[in-house]
């Protein structure tokens, strides 16, 4: 069995490879007053040092130069660049909703709202929304927590979605996105000093942003498997698993999952959320659930639930014991509001003293931006039917709604239907992780030239075919396994031109190595 | 001599009885199911433990429910509270500027841009910006360091502000205020796990959030002094005498500098800051130049210079070794949209092993908030002349400006003329430092109430006069004196408000404890 803990912890000859060779490079850097500086690599924090490079970001150097030769008018086999790489509605073509851009522009520009440019619905929100906002102006540092209307409009939006179960103002944060939300919360469960190390269980495959942030903070996360084969499902027997394996490596504090899941696109039944609550209970882990892509749920028989709704539908002594942190965001779903930074958490079951803790940190930055403070209340509470607004917001989303349905389906099909691909169905999120089985010649070459196979296909996806996914080892799944991850969020104009240039590349790709 | 280095390392006695009393506390708090909860007290993270609670937050609390209870029509000695505990102008009362409001509308609702609601220039501005941006729209993510068109705005301005010495834009990282980008570059410096620990070099008046943040991420912070009777002057002896205090407590490895001074308003002159340049690069530390009040000066005598500026105009081989990082805002300044979260750093002369580092920890969070970034942009290239926006954006610039000239002014009169109050010139910032020489009576009564004298003194101006102002201890100044801070960024008819019933406040206060 291979080792499943992967981290700073377990990983010590390469730490001691890093500070080697930046040991070297150092010395040979002597400064004109022959003092070495300060922060060679070798001084500084051990647990920044063992984070890893992502691969996306040198796939990510590549994509703007060809955009740029582009740009120079250098001919290549495709036109234009098609980035879905990241889940980035707008920067796929999906538009922004108008009743947002609306509402933001009367905030930021209130003159505008006594014009007749905007909607009387609209002009009342931005309205609304100034009145909470000190000195009436989104360039006003907001609460802690954020703006308490917002806060309070988030709370009883919880409460609707969760039929009823009731959520306190006080138990909500909003932050700059709901990763930031989700490093405080790590922050006070994670000691850096500790021995043994603190260990947080984390899917495999995992969205990496999160299992980065866990490392930086000096953690050991503990993969568990998901179950490709069966649609990416997450299995109690996996969980065992990986508390087993973390024995005399770590002690596991936290269970990290992520539904709809990222890149998996799984959506978890309620007896799979159930058993997963009574692990964690049984075990005493916290339970952080990131739920950003709850919107987005495209499966005929999926259906999001919330961590907190299941919790709280299993009654006490559940329901008063289990520790839950639940993060959404206005990054993800029909919005799509990435970069207006908004995002939060809301905190279940906390010992008083940890929510004090909590807060602290919170405090320690000021505040979410405002206007990523709005795109929430926005989530929260949309236009209702008789607004004004509410047609055209029900076009453009059920527009976009229909699109990720049709995407999703189109995406199925074809790849599917390409020879050492192979896609489980998408039922909700914002990604296809389709499988690589590529031939032994691939990966052979891959080698050769120092790279993984995923990022050996995923360069040549992008260099000749000009697509932009991302690299399955990014999100470490299984070893030996390859995958691309690849958003479907885009016009199915995209989409099509998009499962086009797949198909021919790798028809192509596969003939060039068999 | 009291101890100087005050953090977790030092303090165990405190720390023992934080757990202790946190473990009877949830020893009395057993589940249902007769289980603690996982995450107790005396198991989170001790670094995060140890950072102390804000004493505004106390005093935050009290003036929301005075503010709630003006408006259900309850009788005070005044009609509205006068908020001057943050430096947040537009919260103060200052107008937010209207080219950056209209660019702003113009940038989230681009239909507004072929509208002739908005001049010409501020159209252009609009789109330039959103050429910029993924899709066209702010809700995209931007690269990590930023979008590349605003980094390479900012550095065009650093370049002009410093007189020409070069800045380049591969060195600048843009973030959600400048918080925290000095959160990411202590990350690296700062190992938690080291033996003996990390120290930081922070002055002592600081700026609390700063010192905050270091404690949580496991430094040790060693306080030297400003010098008070010298308008809070940074001496160099006591940089010296601080770094002896570290002696067999920590391992400093950065000096922390704010300039102009929060909350003491003092301008360093060329001389000191070539001073504290000649202590960094002796003794190997690490310079952090927080100058994110850089726009505001108004002493005679005062000009504000970058440390970047100060640095490369010494030369070699001080300006190719000496390791720095700047930072400012869109926060502070004329500007003051704190609520959009925009900053930046500047980092100069780091080791190129360090920088991958540093770009690794930012890029875990996607990016800073595209309007925050905007702000930024509009900072580094406001209006010209010739241009149709600039009449406006000079006269409200100018009206700031003179409107700050005359509150130092006024403060300074009022202020030093009150018996027991001692205000040093404010050269510049946001903030007014004054200090307090209490009655023995008046500390006697606070210590009798548990309270810190100077919070006693700042509750009850609340409660009686209606000023928020926050209490010196925040800032942990030199033991036995008391202070409070309050933001000089208000209309001049509100300072004249705030100034009369402190006058009247203070005088009674220091009758009934005589």
């Amino acid at each position: 069995m291979s080792p499943r803990v992967e981290s700073s912890g377990g990983n010590e000859k390469q730490n001691r490879k890093c500070s080697a060779s930046t040991k070297s490079h150092s010395s040979t850097r002597q400064s004109p007053v022959g003092e070495k500086k300060m922060s060679a690599m070798q001084e500084i924090s051990p647990h920044v040092r063992n984070m890893k490079q992502l691969q996306y970001a040198v796939l990510a150097k590549r994509a703007s130069r060809i955009k740029e030769e582009l740009r120079q008018g250098v001919r290549k086999p495709f036109k234009e660049l098609i980035e879905v790489c990241w889940g980035d509605p707008h920067r796929g073509g999906v538009k922004p909703l108008t009743f947002v851009q609306q509402v933001l522009a009367g905030c930021v520009y209130p003159q505008l709202v006594d014009s007749d440019k905007l909607p009387v619905d609209v002009r009342q929100r931005a309205e609304l929304l100034l009145k909470g906002c000190a000195g009436g102006s989104v360039g006003s540092y907001t609460a802690t927590r954020g703006i308490p209307e917002i806060v309070h409009r988030i709370s009883e939006f919880i409460t609707s979605r969760d039929g009823g179960a009731p959520s306190h103002p006080e138990n909500i944060y909003i932050s700059p996105g709901s990763q930031w939300s989700l490093m405080n919360v790590l922050n006070v469960l994670v000691d850096g000093e500790a021995s043994p190390r603190t260990g947080v269980l984390t899917p495999r495959p995992c969205y990496l942003s999160s299992n980065l942030s866990m490392v930086g903070l000096g953690a050991v996360t503990v993969p568990y498997d998901l179950c490709e084969e069966r649609g990416w499902e997450l299995r109690v027997e996996e969980l065992h698993g990986a508390l087993e394996s973390a024995k005399g490596v770590c002690r596991p504090v936290a269970l990290y999952v992520i539904n709809p899941g990222n890149p998996t696109g799984h959506v978890q039944s309620r007896e799979s959320m159930q058993e997963v609550i009574r692990f964690v209970s049984e075990k005493r882990l916290f339970l952080l659930a990131d739920e950003v892509y709850q919107d987005c749920v495209y499966g005929e028989q999926s259906e999001f639930l919330s961590y907190k709704r299941v919790l709280m539908e299993m009654g006490p002594p559940l329901s008063d014991t289990v520790e839950l942190a639940s993060f959404h965001s206005a990054s993800k779903g029909f919005m799509g509001e990435c970069g207006l930074r908004g995002g939060y958490v809301e905190l279940v079951n906390l010992d008083p003293a940890v929510m004090k803790c909590i807060y602290k940190l919170f405090s320690t930055d000021s505040c979410a931006p405002v206007l990523g403070q709005f795109a929430l209340d926005l989530l929260a509470k949309p236009p209702q039917p008789g607004d004004p607004s509410y047609p055209l917001y029900r076009e453009e989303t059920q527009h976009i709604r229909s699109m990720l349905v049709r995407n999703v389906k189109r995406v199925f099909e074809v790849v599917n239907g390409l020879p050492g691909l192979c896609c489980q169905p998408v039922e909700g999120g914002a990604f296809a992780f389709p499988r690589l089985h590529l031939p032994p010649e691939a990966i052979q070459r891959a080698e050769e030239m120092g790279m993984q196979p995923d990022v050996f296909y995923c360069t040549r996806l992008l260099e000749e075919a000009g697509v932009f996914v991302s690299p399955g080892c990014e999100y470490e799944p299984k070893k030996g396994t390859y995958h691309f991850r690849f958003c479907i969020m885009v016009p199915e104009e995209v989409m099509e031109e998009l499962l086009r240039r797949l198909s021919s590349f790798h028809t192509q790709f596969m003939k060039d190595f068999s």
